[in-house]
C-alpha cells in the first residue's frame, strides 16, 4: 500500500538506508549486552571537568558573543589553534586552508554535494568507513573497491581503479575504519604519487592518527603531497585532509575540520551556508578554551593509555578464548579490530545468537560496498571497560565455537 | 583560466551562490556601521547567566553523557519539552513528530534532501526567506513565486500556482522573513484548505511565531490543519512545520525542531544520519536544562519587550525621517521591517553609498527568487540599541533623500 508521502519522496532517496550500526546500537543498547558495535569512544575519558571549567570561563564576562551566529568558515581562533596544532605533524596550511564542520560526517556530506555528480566513480577501500557511503549514497555515487591487507589499500590494485576515471579517492590511512590496519609508508607514497599522476584528489579521512599506542608515527598523506604543493604557506596540493575533535574530545560538541587548498575550502563554505550556516558558535569557542595551555597533548596521552589497555585485553582475550580459525587484525591505535571467522560463516546470521549471549559487533558486511563479504565483523575495544572486554569476548568466541562445531 | 579543482566540482555548484546577506555582513562588519542589514538577535538578550549554570549543572555528576554521540532524532527530553510547548500553542503532536536539527537551516536543507528532484517547482512567496532559496538551489529547485502583501501571501493567487503541480509550498506565516508582515486569518484558512484540496504539503517556517508584541496570536498552519488530520495522538497531516531556538535562546547553540508526521520524520533521520550522525548532543541536553521551570516563558516575554522598543523606535524614527515617497511594513513581532523605495530606485545601487555614509541594510532584490524587483530593502530592528537605529536610519533617510532630489 502506497503511503500518503511515498510518491512524493525525492529519488534519491531510494539510496538512503538506515544504517546498520544505528539500528543494531538500538537492538543492544536498552539491555545488558555488551556492545563492540558502536563506534564510541569511552564515556569516561571525557574531560568533563576542563569542559565545565572552560564553560564558566567562556561565559563570564563578555562571552555572550560565543552564543551568537558566526562565520561560515568557523571561529578564527580555533581554526589558527588547529593550523598550529596540524603543523607539528607536518601539516604545512594557513587557517585559509581550514573550514571547521559539524562533525567529519558534516565534512563527508559537503564533500559530496560540491563534487558528486549522479553516477561518479568513488574509489574506495573494501572494507571502507560505512558513513561515507551513507553520505555519498544520497548523491548517486558509484564505488570502485580497491581491496586492502593488514597494511592497508593494496596499492598494486589501484591503478586498474583509476582508470575508471574516478572523481576522487577515498582513504583512511590511520587504524582504518572498520578494519584498524594502517596504510604502510611505501604504500602512502605510491597511493599519494599515482594520484598525482592520475591527477584524481585524495580524500584523506583521519579522526583516529594522534590515537596511536604503538610504533612511529607515519605523515599523512597531505604531508606527503604537501613536499610537491606549496604556495606562499597555502595548501594547493590535490589531498583534502579530514579530522575531528570527536575522539580527542567529546563527540557530542560535533566538531571536526577540513583541510583543503582554498579554492575548495571556498566551495565547502558556499554549501555549508545553506546547509547549517555555522557549526555551533558556542562550542567552537569552548573547544579553543579548553585547547589552551597544551590540553590535547596532556589528554590525548591519557586516552592513549586508556585505549591502549583495553586494545591488548581485547587481543588476549581473542587469542585465549577464540578457535584456531578465527583470525583478526592487530591494530596500533584507535578504536576498532576486525575479526574474520572460517570462510562460509554469516556473521550477520550470528548476530541474533550473538545478542541473545549478551554481546554485539557489526557484521562486517555493512562495510563493503557491495556487500559481498559475509565473514567478517568490526569489534570495537574503546567503549567497554576491560573486565567487560574479557566477558564479552568470552559470550561471543562461545557462540562462534558453536557455529563452527556445527560445520 | 580554469582553475585546478573547476572542472571536477559537480553540477549543482553552479547554482550555490554565496549569500548577499553573508558577503555584505563582512563588508560591514569591521567597522563603524550601523548595520539593520543581518538577522541577529540582540546579543544583550542572551541568557548568558542562566547558560552557564545549567552547563554547569548537566556535567556535575554523571553528566559525561552528554558528551557523548547521540540518536540522530534527538534528545528524548528535550523532544517530550517541545512537544508540550507547543501543545500551548495547540499543536497537538507526539514526541515521535519531532526532530532536533542543527539550525533551521538544516531543516531546510534536509527537506530540500528528501523532496526535491531536479527541476521540481516549489511555491513560495514573493519575497522568501533567502536561506531557502540557497538551500534547495543545490537540489535543482524551479520556484513558483506567489506574491504577497501586508497581509502575507495573496492566497488569491495561490490556485494558479498550485495548478502547476509543486513539490510544496513553503510559507512563513509570522512575521515573515524579509517582510515582517503576517498572514492574516482568512488567508491562512485558505492557504490550507488549498493545499489539502490539490494534495500539496506545506512548509511551515515559524522561527519568530513567539516573538509577538502587538495583537492576538494567530493559529499555525499546523494547528489549522490538524483539525483535519490526527490519529491517536501523532500528527498525520499535510504540514511541516519548522522553529528554533535561535531566536528564542541562543543562535550559537544551533538547535531547531521539524514537526512532521512520522513517515516525513522517518525520511528525515535517515538523511540526517548521513549529513551530520546527530546536532550536538551536548548542546540539546542544555536547552533541556535551561528550559526547566517555565524558563522561555520568562524569556520569551524579556526579548519581546526589548525588540518591541526597538521596533518602535524604527518606525517612530522612519516616520520622521524618511521622505514620504518611501513605505514601510508595521510588523507585529519578529526581527525585520520591510521597506519600499519609489519605483525606479535600485537599493543594491543605493548600498555602497549607505556603507559609506555608515550604516547598511540588505537590498531587496536577493529575497526575490527572480530577483526582478530592486527597490525595497530589509532592515533588522533587533539587533542594535534604540540609540543607534535612530542614528542608522537618520544616515540611510539622508542617502534615500539625496536620490529622490537627484530624479
Amino acid at each position: 500500500m502506497q503511503t500518503p508521502w511515498e510518491h512524493r519522496f525525492a529519488q534519491r532517496t531510494q539510496r538512503m538506508k538506515s544504517s546498520a550500526i544505528r539500528e543494531l546500537l538500538k537492538l543492544t543498547e536498552q539491555s545488558d549486552v555488551i556492545s563492540f558495535a558502536g563506534g564510541l569512544p569511552a564515556t569516561d575519558v571525557f574531560p568533563v571537568d576542563e569542559i565545565r571549567e572552560a564553560c564558566s570561563r567562556v561565559l563570564k564576562d563578555g562571552g555572550a558573543y560565543s552564543l551568537q551566529y558566526g562565520s561560515t568558515e568557523g571561529y578564527g581562533p580555533l581554526r589558527e589553534m588547529i593550523a598550529r596544532h596540524t603543523a607539528r605533524y607536518g601539516i604545512q596550511i594557513s587557517p585559509q586552508n581550514i573550514v571547521i564542520t559539524s562533525g567529519s560526517q558534516q565534512a563527508l556530506d559537503l564533500i559530496g554535494k560540491i563534487f558528486i555528480n549522479r553516477g561518479d566513480r568513488i574509489v574506495v577501500e573494501a572494507p571502507t568507513y560505512l558513513g561515507a557511503l551513507q553520505a555519498w549514497n544520497a548523491y548517486g555515487a558509484e564505488y570502485v573497491p580497491v581491496p586492502s591487507d593488514e597494511n592497508g589499500m593494496i596499492t598494486d590494485e589501484l591503478e586498474k581503479a583509476l582508470r575508471t576515471g574516478p572523481k576522487f579517492i577515498y582513504a583512511l590511512p590511520n587504524f582504518q575504519n572498520p578494519t584498524g590496519s594502517t596504510l604502510i609508508m611505501e604504500r602512502r607514497l605510491r597511493l599519494v604519487e599515482l594520484a598525482d599522476r592520475y591527477g584524481v584528489p585524495i580524500i584523506e579521512d583521519d579522526p583516529y592518527g594522534q590515537l596511536r599506542f604503538d610504533g612511529d608515527h607515519l605523515p599523512s598523506l597531505v604531508v606527503i603531497d604537501n613536499h610537491i604543493h606549496t604556495n606562499n604557506g597555502s595548501y594547493t596540493g590535490n589531498v583534502i585532509y579530514l579530522s575531528t575533535f570527536s575522539k580527542i574530545l567529546a563527540p557530542g560538541l560535533r566538531l571536526a575540520w577540513v583541510i583543503a587548498p582554498e579554492e575548495v575550502i571556498h566551495k565547502i563554505v558556499l554549501a555549508k551556508q545553506g546547509t547549517d550556516l555555522n557549526s555551533a558558535t558556542f562550542n567552537q569557542v569552548l573547544a579553543h578554551e579548553v585547547g589552551q595551555h597544551g590540553f590535547f597533548d596532556r589528554h590525548v596521552k591519557h586516552i592513549c593509555e586508556v585505549y591502549k589497555e583495553r586494545r591488548d585485553v581485547m587481543l588476549d582475550s581473542l587469542t585465549e578464548l577464540m578457535p584456531p580459525e578465527v583470525h583478526w587484525t592487530h591494530p596500533q591505535g584507535g578504536l576498532f579490530l576486525w575479526a574474520t571467522l572460517p570462510e562460509g560463516m554469516d556473521s550477520t546470521v550470528l548476530f541474533r545468537e550473538a545478542v541473545a549471549e549478551k554481546v554485539a559487533y557489526v557484521p562486517g558486511v555493512s562495510f563493503y560496498p557491495r556487500e559481498d563479504v559475509t565473514n567478517t565483523m568490526r569489534l570495537n575495544f574503546s567503549y567497554s571497560c576491560p573486565e567487560l572486554i574479557t566477558e564479552g569476548i568470552h559470550r561471543l568466541a562461545k557462540v562462534i565455537r558453536k557455529h563452527i562445531q556445527d560445520d
